[in-house]
Parts: structure tokens; sequence; C-alpha cells
């Protein structure tokens, strides 16, 4: 039985960055070459990062990565690693694109992938089943492709397929065992969602189960605008039992070795009916590769998955790491109000960046309560935050000098008061601004426009205000535990009085969240049913929810429309944020029905 | 030959409104009756307004959508109207969805059209090519349908498709040409971009002339968050001759007497293959309608189209009245600068909602000009707005006692302090703020955050700066002319010396838009090669751009991509607005090469 070591190269590209991203290539191959690798395989859209979007619309960028693909396939050889067979997602292109055809993606853009070996792309294929829902839209930029690579390497038949090509039933992965590959290699990049690790971990066992051989599961890792990637690469067994699985949120190579069954040159099926109407073409490489030096054996790693919270605060560590730093920023500022929202963002930003990186602005008016001060100085101890003190009390009065405002509107001037002063300190020293809205707060429109919704980035803004509590108590209980993305706080970073107190915007005498919003226990899971899961209004109250609070929050739900689309991204970590996953009209008269 | 009075309904229904759009449906419909139409036919997804986006997804609505489309069949009985066929659009789901699989929208939505006769739905069908490019996400929120009804009426046989299908070669158009129908009626919600009205009207005498019958084309008038729907429904004969043309931008009633062919009872086709490798099943019904009391002729209406200038600014005035309308405002503020902008889209406003609902402020600084002050009173007073002054200088003030902000910095919080008033005083009377950025700032990023760029609504985000100017020079022209979307000002709305004055922010000292800028009658022909025709850099060489000013503005255009998607809607007027039709990464590390 011929064995191969295969390693799995979860790392974290930048998208656009054709350069970096084919030095990581180069990098991660030397590793995996180092390790006595027979074969390394990279993500999906390794070379450009994940998502591109209309991106790869555009001719030229087209253009620059096919040729980037040929310059990282020279020069893995030019440093002497041209005999390891490499295997990388790319953006290509149809050849025999006649181009122009209305509705189809301009330039026939393709999902592709390519081994690359000896200095040469040896072999190219693409993405068939192309997912177009939630965060996807790869109908509009893609043309499917239609063959399945099988490469005979080291007397044995490996198959790769794209991302979701895993996830439908009868396509390239059943093609995979219509054409009895001995391993079946997946390049993906699928985002992080709540829970979706035990998803993945069973649909990898299913489809080698169908195809009757082992599976290789390479995901990115790291984030993209609102999309998250959590490694979490996996190897399982043509019986499905797990071999092998990296850890999520940080790069790794997964080395594994594995016995695999000979080729055999009998007559395997050439081609694969989809269940979508289509055929897939099995195309046949063999590899002439030559055998790396032996090593010593590799002890499988299996990695235990992270739990609950500690996943969901490593999404947003690494969502809010990667873009202040792709985005070519070193430091962060915020206004801290005492609150639990923004401290929870600061110390997410200290986590991400390091507290020295971190610059935050108390702003207390007239209605803040010197606990708010307090805890916020308190905080800013704890961490070793940068840290001003900047009073809105003259200001405010400058303006109320001309204006004549009450109520809401006189709250939203404060808070804009407030988002002027950071996007000031901002635009002067050059830090991004993070903002501190939650998913509570968004959904139901609790918030000021251009105030304290206000800056680039919204680390918690797929955090219900519950989640938000429970992510703070679980913070300062790690403190000293080995989970790899946190700051070595000597103590708890987030002040007890912080978590405890009630919650108040603290723009009017007396304030509390409780005289707009119901309480958060009753708001959230209703939020979670109405928001994430689609429930209309009968099935919200079917599904035990109070009946007039049913109408009062999906009334504010759904007038709270136009603010979520001026809101900044932020790390998504649901099935549904108020990003680009969830697309309504603006204008909509359309209200849930009371009574059906 | 039997002849058919067809009326095509060209009309404004609303996102949502389904009560609303019920209503149109009767209204329109008994205006069909009164004039001795034989049929009368709305525009795609009528019932339900278009686009509705993510809304198709959710189960509730579809149902509401079905049981209204029942309603108003019962209801157009009870009214004396059931004898009338009436074609409509609206939204339903595939009876055999299996529902769940991966991939396909949930509840299997179809983007449909219904024959409503007698009180019942008699026909059912729904739309089969999907776009999904673009404005379109279609293959997000439908399912295809694969069926062409056609309906034996009064002899003769008409057949019904929806937009895309007369769009794509092959389809559901060449199946009516295989089932020999004597009529082809096509129902749209087709969205104004410029030109497109030549496009449209070349489209349908190729698709008449393919089928070899005549076509009724019904398009829907109106403003829909950033889309603009014109109108500009087309009747054309077998040789693809115009035989009736409705006007752009108004509601109408396009009726038109036909000569048609007697339907035969041969052995049509009952099946036909697309082009797209699946098959349309052609389904035959036939009304027993009683031919409506004879009425004299009508003679035929062939309406022309609008010049190009009259034909912009008709988008951009629809556009704003029925995003201030449907959302629920009466009233709009905005800052009233003295600058070219601002007096455009505070005439654009007046046009549409009449100018004592259009409130302005001035917001005079230091660095204003007594020109600039001066040019603004003299627009307020010729339209007859309402305005009011609120000097900044203290605020300023109060901000740099606490902030010491330099360069940009200092310049961006006039702009937010402007803003922070505009937005103060829409909270406090519950006026929509109208933001004036136009194309050019937009795309190059010349525009303040949470500044001048903040508001509900932006008129003239589609417009590059050389069209502002030239937008105000003809609407000075129009005044007494009979175009119908202006307010009959006696005189020229914007006085001359705001369209000759040099551009300048005024943010600071002498400040015009060529120190940071080149000149407009340069940047905007680039602009739009770059962003409208996707041209990579070595293009724009080719098309004779200046190469050190391409690379100077692909940086800014790239650079200010956060800025842009913080930027509110706006009507869409060209192949690539800033909204939603162009989704491209925040974090992009991809620049066009400066040599390939």
């Amino acid at each position: 039985m011929p064995q191969l070591r295969i390693a799995l190269a979860q790392v974290n590209p930048t998208v656009g960055d054709l350069d970096g991203n084919a030095r990581l290539i180069v990098e991660w191959a030397r590793r995996a070459a180092d390790r006595g690798a027979h074969l390394v395989l990279f993500p999906e859209m390794m070379l450009t990062g994940y998502p591109v979007e209309d991106l790869a619309l555009r001719g030229s960028f087209v253009t620059a990565s096919r040729r980037a693909l040929e310059r990282v396939a020279r020069r893995l050889a030019d440093e002497g690693l041209g005999e390891l067979p490499v295997v990388t997602g790319y953006l290509d292109r149809r050849a025999d694109a006649t181009g122009g055809r209305l509705g189809q993606p301009a330039g026939a853009p393709l999902n592709a992938a390519a081994w690359l070996h000896r200095g040469e792309v040896a072999v190219r294929s693409a993405k068939h089943h192309l997912p177009n829902y939630g965060v996807f839209d790869e109908y509009r930029i893609f043309v499917p492709g239609d063959r399945l690579p099988v490469v005979r390497l080291h007397g044995v038949d490996v198959a790769t397929i794209v991302c979701e090509d895993l996830w439908q039933d009868g396509g390239p992965a059943s093609a995979a065992g219509a054409a009895r590959a001995g391993l079946l290699l997946a390049l993906n990049a699928s985002p992080y969602e709540r829970n979706k690790d035990d998803v993945r971990l069973d649909l990898c066992a299913k489809r080698a189960r169908e195809a009757g051989c082992a599976l290789a599961y390479v995901n990115a890792v790291g984030g993209q605008d609102e999309l998250v990637f959590d490694g979490d690469s996996v190897v399982v067994g043509p019986d499905g039992a797990l071999l092998a699985r990296a850890p999520q949120f940080v790069e790794h190579l997964l080395v594994t070795d594995l016995d695999l069954p000979a080729a055999s040159d009998g007559t395997p099926a050439t081609s694969h009916d989809d269940s979508d109407g289509t055929t897939i073409t099995i195309d046949r490489y063999a590899l002439d590769a030559a055998a790396p030096a032996a090593a010593g054996p590799e002890p499988a790693e299996v990695f235990e998955p992270l739990d609950d919270p500690a996943e969901i605060y490593g999404a947003l560590v690494t969502g809010t790491r990667d873009y202040v730093r792709k985005n070519g920023f070193r430091s962060v500022i915020l206004g801290l109000s005492g609150g639990i929202d923004s401290a929870l963002v600061a110390t997410i930003a200290a986590d991400a960046i390091g507290p020295e990186n971190v610059h935050v602005v108390l702003l207390p008016s007239r209605y803040s309560t010197s606990h708010s001060v307090s805890d916020a100085e308190e905080l800013v101890k704890r961490q070793g935050l940068n840290a001003r003190t900047v009073a809105i009390a003259d200001m405010v009065a400058a303006f109320e000098e001309q204006l004549d405002l009450h109520g809401l509107a006189a709250e939203n001037l404060q808070a804009r008061i407030r988002a002027n002063v950071w996007m000031g300190l901002s635009n002067e020293h050059g830090h991004l601004v993070l903002t501190g809205g939650n998913k509570s707060e968004l959904a139901t429109g609790y918030s000021t426009l251009y105030g304290d919704s206000a800056g680039g980035f919204a680390p918690i803004k797929d955090l219900v205000k519950t989640s938000v509590w429970a992510l703070a108590r679980w913070r300062n209980t790690a403190v000293g535990s080995d989970v790899p993305f946190l700051h070595p706080f000597p103590d708890e970073p987030i002040p007890d009085e912080i978590i405890v107190k009630e919650p108040s915007a603290e723009l009017r005498p007396g304030q509390r969240d409780v005289d707009s919003l119901p309480p958060y226990d009753e708001l959230d899971p209703l939020l979670v049913d109405y928001v994430e899961r689609d429930l209309g209004h009968d099935a919200l109250i079917d599904a035990g929810h109070d009946p007039e609070l049913v109408d009062r929050i999906i009334r504010l739900v759904d007038l709270a429309e136009y603010k979520r689309r001026q809101y900044p991204p932020g790390p998504k970590i649901t099935a549904k944020n108020f990003g680009r996953d969830r697309r309504l009209p603006i204008t909509n008269r359309w209200r849930e029905p009371s009574e059906q």
C-alpha cells in the first residue's frame, strides 16, 4: 500500500496581494518539504485571497492572477522546491469563453485550482458548484468548471475539488468516487459561523465514505472584511474517521501520513453525470515526482476544537486584527464610555493588536455618572491602554446656543459630537476608529447614525447584548489559560463593575436601556429567531415569544434598515449579520401580518 | 383578422405595499375597461414591487403575495371588471419545491406572472432566465420557471413572458415563436440606465421578428431605493415596427388597437428546447371572455423619448421624489453652500416634492466667501425655499479648544459640524437629509465621511461633476418648457454665478478643487472609463488618457472604497454606480499594474 505524507497549509492570504500570497506559498511549501511531505495543499483562491467579489470581473486582475501563478511555479523550482507538488487555488478564466453573452460574467472567470510541479502549471481545474446564497455571490462572478482532475502521484490517484463541490450532492465529489480516486483533496475558503465546525467534519466524513477514499480538507484562516476563516482543516479516512485536525484561528501546517490504495489500471470512468444535469469530465494526469528524502514518522495531530465562547472570541479577535492590519493600520481609537460594549471592544482590540496600539477617549458629558468615568479609568489601567479625556460640555453648549433641539434630537447631538471627536483624532493620528454597537442595538435601531455607530469597523456588531456580557465574563476567566489569541494580561482585563451595571446610553438624566427596549434576555432570543432564523410573525409566536413583544420588535427591526446599511463592517459569526448577507430593500412598506 | 385592444398600465408600485399595489391594479384595470380594452397588462412583480431582494426568502411574504393575488382577482370581479383579463406580475413559490436543498433559495420563490379573470387566477407562470449581474441578484432569491403560457383570447393566441426572458436568446421568447403565438406580452421592471431606451426598442423589434408576432412591452415607472424605472413601454408589430410608445417617468395607460392573426388549430409545439439546456413546456389555455362594448377607435400614441439631459434629470427627480415619499417623508433638508452641487440638489428636490417642502441651511464658516452666502440666498429667493442660517464658528472653536487638529483633520471637522447641524434639524423636524456629493467626489474620496457625505439620500451621486454643470444649465433652459416633471419656476432657478464659479470646498483659505484633483474635464472621462467601463491601467492609456493621471486616479479610486460603502443611496443612471451594483472587497491590496 503506497504511503503519502500530505501537508495542509492552513494560511492567511490577503485579498489582492498577489505577491504577498505567492510568498506565503513558497514559504509554506518549504516548510512542507522540510517535513518530507509528498504534496502540499493550499486553500481556495489562495493566490488572490477570498472573496474577491467584482474584482473577478476585471480582466487585468484575472491576467495578473494567471501570471502570478506561473511566476510562483517557476519560483518554487528556482528555490529547489520543484519536485514537491503544490496544489493551490487561484483565479483563472475559461479559455473558450466567447465573452459578451448576456448574463455571463465578463471574461468568464473561474474559481480555479492548479497543481504546480517542476516550474510548470501541470494541472488546472475549476469549481463546478457556485454558491450564491448568504455571503456568496459566485454566479455573479464565476462560470462553472466541468472537469475533475485525477493526478497519479507516487502510485496513488489524487483528485482535487473546490469548496462548494464538497457541499453539493452528486457533483465532483461523487465523480471522484466514480474515478476511483485514492485520495480526494478539497480546497476551501469556508467562512466561520457558529457551530459550523461540527457540520464541516460530518460532511467530510460523509463525502469520504461516498467516494470511498481518504479526504483532506484545507481551509483558510484569518479575516477578510466581514468574513472570518477559522481554519479547522481536517483529514478523514475512507470510513470517515478523523485522522488529523488543525487548530482554529491560527496558521498551521497539518502534516499527516496516509496509507492509500494503489492506483489500478482498469477501465475507470471518464465522465460523471452530475445531479444538476451537467456532465463532469474526468481528466487524468501523471506526475513523475521524485520521492522526498525519508523522514521520521509524523505523529498524527488532532487538535480539539475550541468551546463556544473561545471560538466566538477567536473569530472577533481575528476579524478585528486582520481588518486593521490588512487595511494598513497599526493602531485603533475608540470612545470608552464605562459601559460593557466599549469595554469589550477595547479588550478585543488589545488582544488583537496589543494594548499599546489601542487609544481610547473618555468623553464624559453632564449625564455621565461618576461610576462610568472611574470604571473606564480602571479598565485603562488594567490593560495599559493609551487614554485621554475630552470634555464635550462646551461643544454641546455651542450647538445648543444655535439650535433648539429636544428629546432624541438632543440625545443624538451628544453622540455625534463624540463621534466628531474620535473621527478628528483618527484623521489627525491615523488610527482606525472602532465602534461599539452590538447586534441588539443595531437590529432595533437603538444607536445614533453618525454618532456611536460611526467608525471603520464594528467588532461586536454580530453579538447580541446577552452574548456581550457572556463573552466579557469568559474573557476574564480565560486569564492565564493557553488560548492562543489572547494578550497575556496578568489580571482580569474587564472590571466587574462594568459587567454587572445596568446598561444605559447616558444621554439624558437617569436613562436606562429598558426605558426604550425590552429586557435583553427577552429581546435577544426574539432577535435571533426573527433575524437569523427568518421566522415570520406567527412562527415567532408559535416559538413561544410574547405576541405584543413580537409586534413591537418586528416594527423596530423593519424600520431600522437604513441605519443598518450605514453601519461599518464587523466580523460575522452567525447565519445572518447585517452586512452583505442580508439584502433587503430600504424602501419597503411590507410589515409582517399580525394574523394570517 | 381578429382585433384586440390592449392596454399597457405603466404604473408605479411600492415595494411591500401589497394593498396599495392591489388598489393600483383595480384602478388602472378600470381605466382600461373604460377605454374598451380586451386585455390589460401590468409590470413584473407589480403586486409586490420590484426588487424585493431577500424579502423573497421570507415565507410569510410569499404567502402574503399569493393571497393578495387571489384577493385582487376577486375584487376585480366584485367591482364589475371580471371579464377583462388582467395580466400582472407577483411573487409566488414552486408548488413542488422540495425545500432545503443546499443552494436553492429558501422556499423556492418564483418571479411570477398571472392572468386574472372572472374572480380567479386563471393562469400562472414564472420567469425562466434569472439575471444575476449588475443590480440583479435573482439566482439568490428565485428558482427558474420552465413553462410558457399561451392563452387563447377572442381567437388570438397570447403568450406571456417576464423581463429577462426577452433579453436572453433562445428562451421563452423563442418558445412563443414555436408555439405560433399571435401576440407576445412581456412584463418588465427594467431599471433606467442612460441610453437604455434605444437598446430596449431594438430588442423588442428583434424578438418580435424572431417570434413572428406583435410584442407588447410594459415597464414599471418610479424610483425604488437606487433604481429608477423610466416606463417607456412600447408595442411593436411582427415586423418590428414601432406601433405605440409611452412617455418616460410618468404613469400612463398605453392603449393600442392591434390586428392580430387568428389562432389556428394545427399541431403546435408543446415544448421548446432552450439554448441553456433546459426545456420550456408550452401550456395552452382558453379564456372565454365577453368582448367589451364597442368603443371608438383609439389613435396610436407614440411619444418621443426625452433627449439626454431631460431624461437624466427626469431620473434624478423621480428617484428623489419616490425615495422621499415611499419612505414616508414629506420634506427634506440640506446644507446650501453656494456651490453647484448643493444648488442642483436643492433644485432637483424642489422639482420632486415642491419648493415649499425643501428646507435649506446656510452654514457659513470663516472660510466661506461672501459670494457663497449671497449666491445661496439668491437661489433661495428664486425658488422660494425655506431657509435658515446657522453660524458654525463657535462650534468649531469649542472643538478646537479641546483638540489640536491640522490639515485634513481640521477641514473634516468643519464638514462634520455642518452635518451635525442638519442631522439635528432632521431629527427635530422629521425632514429627510439630502446630501450633495457627486460621482467625481465620491469616486476619488474627495468628501468627508460623516460630513458632507452624511444624509439619507444622495440625488446626484451618479453624476460626474461636468454633468452636474451641464444639468444645471439645462434646467435653467427648461424654464417654460412642457417637460412634465419640473416645478413651474417663472425664472431660471439656479443663479448663473453658481454655475460659473470655480469649485471649492471652502474648508481652508483660498482652497480650490484643482489643488487636490485634476481639472474635471480630464478627471471625469477617466472616471467613466475606469469605473463604468472597467478598463484596466493599460486599456486606459490606450484609450488616450494621460499615464500619470491614470496612475494617480486609479490609486485614489481604489483607496476610496470604504468611504463609498458608507455613502447613502442615490438614483442610478449609469452602468456602474457605487451602490449595490459594484461590489468590491474593502480590504484589497491589489493595484492595477503600471505595466503588464
